[in-house]
């Protein structure tokens, strides 16, 4: 069954609620587009804020049944469970700190979870919610949403698939300074949880933004971080949690690596990228020039990989709409989340293969990967000292 | 009433319905993206392909109701127009041979209409099609894309607000050379509109893409191309069109310039860019690359423009939907089309002001400025003399 | 002989004489680095100036014996003639009016020129001169300076080796609008020779920047340009010469191009790039970048062509100097024309074969192709009409 | 008195001899290029490799007079220090391990030194080197060729004159894997002593190229390094040293920073390149594209900064030979180390102000800094803890 057939045998789009994300979240306006862009799935329910006139709100100005806007979360799993057009899917753009008490409490009604990074907000809770998606019937998946793009899956494919020989050294970076970051608000009440020690310690930079670096590495060599040396500062006068991350990590296959992470990396606009280098060459990609690919190789000059390639892997060729040469962008990467986690969802229910979809989406273990990391920087970084990541 | 409050204002989203673009059609697949992407519109109806049974099965893909599924354009107005709930708004995707029927058609039964490019085939249909427009109720606008990327738009606004000082040069191309453009394929029969004569004429390649760079530059210039010298030429083997344009230009303040369409660029992805000269600078433009403007300007090195800056206009920011180092692309500008479409749609209908909006869409009159040059770009090729574009 | 070996075997430096290119001469500067940077030539003499007191302060400035500074370049000859250590070879870096006859009276003397561009002032001079460059024992090169790149050099090496297939488009610009070019001095009595009608006429924007552009074309393709269509301009106020052309050319093999020459590309620091397609893919190469070379092949990707490749061919490594990695630039470029043009001379002397080093140098026939299509481009313009380059 | 004037008023160029750079070198070719480009200085003399045959036949190729192409340094010092004409200026190009002893003879006798980077083999050979430049009359400078880039320059202005604010963040890297590099040579003898245990301990790649990316930092921003952890390793097969350093850096104003060098970032030519982050903004400059200097403004875009701009400064223009728009490239940067050697030479014997060729060039105090770092870095690794870099 090709992926234009699933809809139609399916017979309906998938009903999606959210968890956060209304009116002022650029976060859950971002869901949204990525949510509507397929024709996969609709929103027809949700708990858009934890401020109960703010969700109202929300819900009205998306044209959402005033029934289906819910004060709490708890009362949304219980109606939604008991309604024969409930949702399928339930989508978590919270704060972190309440992340797997929700995404639980969802799969335990048996619908499935796309959950926001970080995964949680401790590694205590991650292990937990492993051990719940691990015996839970619904799909989970983590938004890293820049797995979505078409280059990053390439630059997978040709990283396992050995185009530059035995991984050596990985260099990931997610350095940006938007005026946004760079300083602190003026009215320190008005800040993002990234800036709250309360939301997930003075390292909270790690799981914002250093969860997607760890995560894309990750993702694409197919090698675990077992190891890592940690330098945390804070720049921004008035700051309470750090800004600055500089790790130095082992991969399980013997690779060094360096992951940085920053707030302070003034006037970069956005900053993820990563490096790979094998024996036989290299791989650069950078989110600011999502379309192509570079690699280089020794004595064979550096090619710039886009879609547009014969050579294209099938991989990456599925997390595409449109022809090489238009830019699909941030949101259409975005949008692979959500077409992979519905068809993957789809052809599970209609007893079909889903094994390509769930490949390609960041799922429990690699979120339970990131906490470990986390953990085990702050440690690293209180010891001056090279610290395993445990697992 | 600021943008996000238009659609609950209105209370419904916007009902749309397709000519053509039905499975298999690549730029149909676009529209329904961008008509996705901000839930302002759902398609609702659609005579989505000349063949009937494609036009079912493109339907039953969609989840579109069977009865809303029509064998002709004609049968469609008539039904629709009679419905209580029928389409707002019809998306002209045919080739451009059928637009000005259809697109008097819908005009004529009180509906908006969003055309394909070229508007028309040939340059009598554009001034009836005109005139048709000033006499309707609905809004028309053609759906040059490209004028939907929000750099594009700052362009516009640098140059038309004096950044540049008096426009002196221009430059425009669309110059590609996928594999499938560059050779013709081996079943003639296969060919797309674009490679047959008998669409519209030997120099469809002007209409296919020569109208978009033509569209652009007078975009971002607000000056009019008003004679134009042309070299056409056919490079590929077993081709009945050209396939390589060019063309240089005079425009209505004195400005030269040089509009470049083609097909065997060999190894161009795409293609489409622009560079515009005055007195005190120039800025540059590539699709490939659609998130930046080039500014330079002499003794003051060049700017990299991006949303992301404290002077970027309020017209371009119009245009995003998300922060800045977020790539948006293609789609994304494409969709500010059906956007800007839709607001203009809800905001007449609400009684409210769609100025802002209707500035920014290419229009009739823009339309029929394109296929002013396409008539005058023919003659002056074969006369090899400069020809006015007449008006 | 290998080429370390030829200075050691000659015994001596090439002695080197400077008609021209004195004190504030920018071009001068740029001779003298070239010609210094091999050790293969010196300066030994030279009428550095038409003002004798310039020409005597020029060459205290680099230490030349008093005798050997002329007052005008008869008298040069001369003198150099007769001296048992005289020059092996001229420089002739004066204003394009006087380079015919100059050159023929160093040439008739038996020695060696190198001439600035444009080769002549008028068709009729070129033609007097390739009969006496052809005439002579002297070696005659035109110091179309971009020619000596290593990438440029390795284009020519890859278009007629045939990895682009047969050519069929050829774009070629030298666009620039540094603020010195922009606009016209205050004092009109500063103008450089390329701002005075009474140089080379109205269209001496040809002879300086047009013949660069016009060259390379034909260095790298091999195929002359054989008719032509003008539109010239001049947008700079109290300007009395063009300060911008656009050709549009054919050429002996078929393929058609344009060739853009400007003055007034507002904030462009240089200018200078081809692009030529091919049946089978494209090349594209910027002076801006120069150490670059980039092939796109349809379906096979960009790829980033440099001097660290294991195919770069020994045409374009003999252009080199240090390790790929390390940027070569421009002065190195223009000393490529030098040590070709001493490594010659030397072989010649020497008995040795010289023919790839004159492979490499643009000769009198590339001057005189240049002076055809200057005449022809300005019978076109003024015609409206395209012209056959004579020949 | 102004640059173009010292060589006149000199009267002669400077007298050169190299110890070490003879046939084979690539680093000798390049400092010969470097010599000559500006007409102020001659190789006169040389001892050019410690294999004599190789030594005379390097001189012979060179046309140096055959008494002045010297068997041992120690003759050499002897002879040319009796010599009325002797050389002004001895260049060091040998390997590491002899560059103190050398340096301490020339320095003796009273000449003025150039020497290769590192500017010893030990610390403690670079503090007791400290003590006899400081005690002599001579000029020592370290050929830190790439802070002879105008833009590294152009940086340096800028970030003293506090264009980016307080300075936070600090990333060098100086990380290439050209095949050459990636892998051992078959035949171990054929190694450079990069590559030798033997040379200066595992950890050369830090002397080798650790020297330029610790260098530059310091040259730019004018803060010490002050305190370091470090990951060396080793990737090549059968290689006896460190092919890879992660350096994490503290420096004397409290900034972070990373300095990566590596030899085996496999497919990269060069890779030396820093970003510099301040409060304010940031700078970016890579060795491959080195005409540019990239700001990026938060809020205010990115801009390429080139010679070009109104606003250079005079310290970076100084370091130029050629209009914008010319690259420059590697040689000239080199060359400007020699130019500014030659005119503070020149000046100092003239009695005039030498200061602004003093303050451009890396001295001896520099070359120290970049020892103690090494030894600190070494010590970090071995320790698995961040260590202070003595001063």
């Amino acid at each position: 069954m090709s992926a234009p057939e699933i809809l139609e045998r399916f017979g309906r789009r998938l009903r999606v609620g959210f968890v956060g994300g209304g009116a002022g979240s650029v976060i859950g306006r971002t869901h949204l587009l990525a949510l509507r862009a397929d024709g996969l799935a609709e929103l027809v329910a949700g708990c858009l804020s934890s401020d109960p006139d703010r969700a109202d709100a929300s819900a009205r100005a998306l044209l959402l049944p005033p029934e289906r806007s819910y004060p709490d979360w708890r009362t949304m799993i219980e109606r939604e469970r008991d309604r024969a057009d409930g949702i399928d899917v339930a989508v978590i753009i919270t704060p972190p700190l309440y992340h797997a008490e929700i995404a639980e409490g969802f799969l335990a009604a048996g619908m499935s979870v796309l959950c926001e990074k970080p995964m949680t907000a401790t590694l205590a809770e991650a292990e937990a919610l492993t051990k719940a998606v691990e015996s839970s019937t619904g799909l989970f998946a983590v938004t890293h949403c820049y797995t979505g793009y078409p280059m990053v899956r390439e630059a997978r494919h040709l990283v396992r698939s050995g185009a530059l020989g035995e991984i050596r050294l990985v260099e990931g970076q997610f350095a940006g300074g938007e005026p946004s970051l760079l300083r602190e608000p003026g009215d320190p009440s008005t800040r993002h949880w990234r800036f709250r020690a309360s939301a997930m310690g003075r390292a909270s930079l790690l799981g914002e933004i250093g969860s997607h670096v760890h995560n894309i590495v990750e993702y694409v060599t197919g090698h675990r971080v077992t190891e890592v040396s940690a330098h945390l500062s804070t720049v921004a006068a008035r700051r309470e949690v750090y800004d600055n991350a500089y790790l130095t990590v082992g991969f399980g296959n013997g690779a060094a690596g360096r992951l940085w992470s920053s707030f302070v990396a003034a006037g970069a606009e956005h900053g993820l990228e990563f490096r790979i280098f094998g024996d036989d060459g290299s791989l650069h990609w950078r989110q600011d020039d999502p379309e192509y690919l570079w690699l280089l190789r020794p004595g064979r000059g550096m090619t710039r990989v886009s879609r547009g390639m014969a050579t294209t892997s099938g991989f990456s060729q599925a997390a595409t709409r449109i022809r090489p040469g238009h830019p699909e962008g941030y949101l259409m990467a975005f949008a692979n989340i959500y077409r992979d986690c519905a068809h993957a969802v789809m052809r599970t229910r209609l007893g079909e293969d889903a094994s390509r979809e769930l490949a390609a989406l960041p799922d429990v273990r690699d979120g339970l990967s990131t906490m470990r990391l986390l953990e085990a920087a702050v440690a690293a970084h209180e010891s001056g000292r090279t610290v395993p990541v445990g697992g």
